[in-house]
């Protein structure tokens, strides 16, 4: 049976929260997110998996511990297990993640950012 | 050390070829692969695995034994193991795919339009 197609931006309609990954789509084991990021996050790394950061609207910046990348519209960047790393917006920025069923957005850590895990738009 | 993030609307600068896959980025054992679609490609399927097709520009279709999809720009879809699909653009179109590392274009079959496989941009 033919599955629905999924149109990126306009899912970002249906959700409105910071830092909360929403899963669109799943291939196999691994998931697609989407998230609306502003302002910083914090510090983590996740020691299993590498990740997958696409800006699908506005600039997001990401640090690591020897410097940092701005990603804009159309750009993409693998963040390297192991990796700590601290994304940040100055303004809000969609972006769409992609790694393993599973992966929590703090990484190894629990914090009041961290959200819930395995979320369906 | 920091890596270098991807433009993805202008790595298709970077060849031209149709129904020829080029690998942007690695996350685990999954690739991130662009291609440039202009007419019918063959019936095929993937018997282990999922594959994803987001469209950067354009737009294409996707046939099924039983219905079949029009994806355009900023448009995504999840062909799940083992469906026979053929792809089909009427205008070049470009887009991208997500699969595990080692997937031939031509599924299961060999023919003309299998790509070499494992090309990086």
């Amino acid at each position: 049976m033919v599955q629905k197609k999924i149109n990126i931006k306009k899912k970002f309609k249906d959700f409105f929260e910071h830092w909360s990954p929403k899963i669109i789509a799943e291939m196999n084991d691994y998931q697609f997110k989407l998230a609306r990021v502003k302002g910083d996050f914090i510090w983590h790394s996740h020691d299993d998996t590498d990740e997958v950061f696409i800006v699908i609207e506005g600039t997001m910046k990401i640090e690591f511990r020897d410097g940092s990348i701005e990603l804009k519209e159309g750009e993409m960047y693998v963040v390297p297990k192991g990796t700590e790393h601290r994304p940040h917006a100055n303004e809000e920025c969609k972006i769409m993640l992609v790694e393993p069923r599973g992966v929590v957005n703090t990484g190894e850590l629990t914090t009041e950012l961290t959200a819930e895990n395995d979320v369906w738009l």
